[in-house]
């Protein structure tokens, strides 16, 4: 993994964790274990709280990512963008067990600070997760997480995240408006 | 309420309610105790499960809507577009316990089939929802719903949903992409 692809991205204040999740993108949840890396696509995920940032995010367990999320108790969230989409649905199409991820669908992995989960460096932004409470995990297969430390890339303005419709259409994210708002 | 608007509205499938909140748009929450009706502003939501489709939604406990959703186990999930953008965040800075919501933005409540909570005339979309578990209120203020009921605006294509970006702003839902996917 490179360590220096790293200089490009931020640090992003956990306290605003939120507002790159609330909107609701298409993530890329990254993992490690035992030296091997996986990827997968999700879209099931709410914040929970702001800070700490904790989210809440659905796994199946049909799917190869559960089963190392339940052993590393880690993953980064990658959020990417629409240049990402074909690749964001190749990892959504396949499954770890049988191919490297990173390899087929050249995406760069890159040494994260407090997980062994690689940060994915072609996403705009990537949180640092450590899972915190399980107990929603048999019957929901929802995992808790704790956001220990996010990433930005701060030359990115408004990025066109992408927000999954179902059965591959994907809504592409619009103009931003401004209200007189005094929510977070 | 107005049971004849829903004529506008046709029963949208069950199996694909996930399409409606999968993309992540900020909804409004219609509550009904003893008579008197409520709506918030929400964006801490994400699916659980399919079919039923099961909705995991956080709602602070200082929000009015907490302690109604304790009592009556029950609301409606009204999805709004971008022209009820300033209803939407007019619902968000306001609290139901001082004022009426419906009255005071103009929104027009109608007859859920299944709950005594009220649709929202002016949104495309509407879940009638029962909580069906409430084990992990106390921790994370989060509520288990299972949708019992939807109803869409067939006129309504495309609809330009808002996803909150924080204090007050809002991407509007942009283009759609469609690529060969094997997901749901």
């Amino acid at each position: 993994m490179k360590r220096e692809l790293l200089t490009a991205k931020r640090n992003f204040p956990l306290s605003k964790v939120y507002q790159l999740l609330e909107p609701g993108p298409v993530v890329l949840v990254s993992t490690a274990r035992k030296g091997r890396m996986n990827v997968m696509t999700m879209s099931w995920h709410t914040m929970i709280d702001f800070e700490p940032p904790i989210v809440g995010c659905v796994i199946s367990n049909r799917n190869y990512t559960f089963d190392i999320l339940k052993a590393t108790k880690e993953c980064v969230i990658n959020i990417p963008t629409k240049e990402l989409a074909k690749k964001v649905v190749g990892c959504g199409n396949a499954s770890g067990k049988r191919i490297d991820k990173f390899k087929t669908f050249g995406l760069t992995p890159v040494a994260a600070s407090y997980v062994q989960a690689p940060l994915i460096a072609e996403c705009y932004a990537n949180l640092e997760c450590r899972i915190v409470d399980t107990r929603m995990t048999a019957k929901y297969c929802l995992f808790i997480l704790e956001v220990l430390k996010a990433w930005i890339d701060p030359k990115r303005k408004q990025p066109r995240t992408i927000h999954h419709l179902g059965q591959g259409a994907f809504m592409v994210a619009g103009e931003t408006i401004k209200l007189p708002s005094k929510m977070n």
